[in-house]
């Protein structure tokens, strides 16, 4: 049985409930993991001042590979394919599982400072990053990471040690944390090992990650081996479906977009990273949201962000779309923030709201900074969470119930023992 | 006579000297408000832990409105023409002089505590701007707003004004706070204006500030009335100058930048206030380094970016450039800091580096954070700086060799009185 927590007479709630979306001046309440708003005088086991704060769901970072943060500045500016080549794949050569490790806990360090809940991964040595995410409480859906460039062997070991680690994860029966299938993308994976992903994803009911139509060099390149696009491909092989979540999609026609919305298949916009690495094009995100499609936000693995700041995602996704169509008015602030929380909570299996029903992990920023003044009303505090609040005004974390941070502190790892490791570890890899 | 002051042990030095560009483990002196590098023991009056930490010259917010984070979040997502005509113009028609002190007060304390030691300022009630700026101990050109939209009566009243205030900062002294001429804009100020502003400038040697080609549609309808393109216009009516510098230059040919260049017209660019209002395009950054004109970044006003950390405009800027051109190596991160550093200063009249022989104001930022972990080196903690770190991540500011800023506290302010002042104020004018 958890402890019971008061946040006790918070400045404002943004509830992301459409029958009270705002509410200023009220108490939260949280009973096993259920957050409600209380008017009346509550006794709880832990109570916190929320005096100048705003609470309001947590942020899902949808798309990132936790462990990259380990190589954070140390491969920039730089052409993709000189920097996958000589920087990163002759770097991930190197790696250890116990690296993995480390670089998961560093991300997610920061994600839970930065007022992240949920995360959704994609990379090698996956156990590791389940590992990381169980012990430090944070939400989560690792998908392992698994490519066969046509290779029927390593596709055949892949495939075995993917179904491994969805045994494992399940031993490790950590309802927080779910586990799912990440083939890397389709110019990566060969026909077969996407046909035996699906099997599988059907067989044992895991959600799949999967990166689509990301650079326009992809993007020619896979019309040409191919005779089509990329998502026509993917319905095209029985691949899609609504445990499906693609990363970026920036490469999408209107035809494909039908197609996402179809079959309920999860978009991933990744403003930054696309931006970084120069994919050439601005992701349909408002042509998405009118077909229907769910679209979530995510930074993308810190070697090509380089934060995991998620406020900051928000606001470079909302002005990228106005940038984009010579509009301002064409995505706001209560949308992005959907996306993020909503959008975000759909692929993790769970819907995000404050409404005294439904599980839901909580985040509290501080309003009593600069960037955060004046609060004008409630509209307006919308404004400030998606184009002036950043990662460090978050005091509070939440999650499942569990308070994981507080005044900024994350609970439940030491800092300085997080970054040490990661230090150590990081000159380690370069040195081998 | 200032108190010296030691940053003892500091873990990295950026100077931004090109002899010795990045220092490992240093302690910095400052004494009369130049840095020194010092190896041995050295007494000051004031001795500040370095551990942890980076130190480098502040950066510069070359373009904004500090009055208008008064307006933070109030009308968001709406096209420019309404944005302006139905809520920012009724505003500002309601200011008094005090809430333009008042809402300079609040940027002020936001940029300080962001890491921004300068700023180039054009608005209205410029005495209140230049009296918060001279309290605050922040460097800064505090230029007069001024139009005449074709009014011979309303321009005759703009230049005697303008002319009180340059007497009336001379008579201030404060050599850290210098005054200037706003002019609008090229389609606000009539040709007469201009060049009367031109005269004025030479007369008293103050600086010029100018918005020039932000909108594609204010570009279109300049061409139709004029017959020509902004920048060919200003050269034409011999307004250009090195004492100008002009904001945004979005919409510029190639042929105007070798007359910016020609001229050594300082260019702004403001990249996260372009993609906010939509302007329509991505300013030539790339061709203006090129063709040697002197690029600096500013935030704009708040109520078009909506914060004012030079952090994250580093950021969007370098990662704009990468994704318009197609090429993630068109602007490296080296570059895009001594734009802010270096470009910034120049308008202000000052070049800032780390030498031990010229003034420079320094600020220091903590390395012990998950986003700044690991540092593999010089050349990544540049990286850092760029695609990594934010304003929240800076501990001390020291300008012209005063502490204004202590572990993330400003000095010279009471922040609460700020923000409270700033929260009461911003009612008011609604209320008005």
């Amino acid at each position: 049985m958890r402890a019971t927590i008061l946040l006790k007479n918070c400045s404002w709630v943004i509830t992301m409930n459409p029958r009270e979306p705002i509410i200023k001046g009220a108490s939260i309440y949280v009973e096993d993991g259920i957050p409600s708003v209380v008017k009346d005088r509550v006794e709880a086991d832990i109570v916190i001042n929320g005096k100048g704060k705003a609470v309001l769901p947590g942020l899902i970072n949808a798309h990132t590979h936790a462990p990259m943060s380990l190589f954070r500045g140390l491969a920039e500016d730089l052409p993709l394919e000189r920097w996958l080549r000589e920087k990163i794949w002759p770097l991930e050569a190197k790696l250890k599982p116990r690296d993995c490790y480390v670089g998961a806990r560093l991300s997610i360090l920061e994600m839970l400072k930065t007022g992240t809940v949920g995360f959704v991964d994609m990379y090698w040595f996956s156990r590791e990053i389940l590992k990381a995410a169980t012990e430090a409480g944070i939400r989560a859906l690792i998908t392992y990471g698994m490519l066969d460039l046509g290779d029927a062997e390593r596709r055949e070991r892949s495939l075995k040690d993917a179904k491994e680690f969805i045994e494992y994860g399940r031993k490790l029966g950590e309802e927080r944390v779910g586990v799912g299938l990440g083939p890397h993308a389709p110019y990566t994976c060969s026909r077969e090992m996407l046909e035996a992903v699906r099997d599988l994803a059907d067989k044992e009911k895991v959600p799949i990650h999967i990166h689509v139509a990301e650079t326009r060099h992809e993007q020619a390149e896979f019309e040409k081996k191919y005779g089509m696009r990329e998502v026509e491909y993917l319905a095209k092989i029985g691949f899609l479906g609504e445990d499906v979540s693609i990363a970026h999609g920036v490469w999408l026609t209107r035809r494909e977009i039908r197609e996402l919305a179809e079959y309920d298949v999860k978009v991933v916009h990744c403003p930054i990273s696309n931006l970084k690495v120069a994919v050439g094009g601005i992701a349909p995100v408002v042509e998405m949201i009118k077909s229907g499609v769910s679209v979530a936000l995510g930074t993308d693995g810190a070697a090509s962000n380089n934060s995991l700041d998620m406020f900051e995602t928000m606001k470079i996704a909302a002005l990228l779309q106005k940038h984009h169509h010579w509009n301002p008015a064409i995505l706001n602030a209560t949308t992005v923030l959907s996306m993020t929380i909503h959008g975000g909570s759909r692929i993790l299996g769970r819907d995000m709201r404050i409404d005294g029903e439904a599980k839901c992990d909580i985040v509290t920023l501080d309003l009593r900074r600069p960037h955060m003044t004046p609060v004008h009303s409630g509209e307006t505090l919308i404004n400030h969470m998606v184009y002036s609040s950043r990662g460090s005004d978050v005091r509070e974390v939440i999650i499942d119930g569990q308070l994981v941070v507080y005044n900024g502190k994350v609970l439940t790892m030491v800092e300085e023992e997080v970054l040490k490791e990661a230090q150590d570890t990081a000159e380690d890899i370069i040195r081998r």
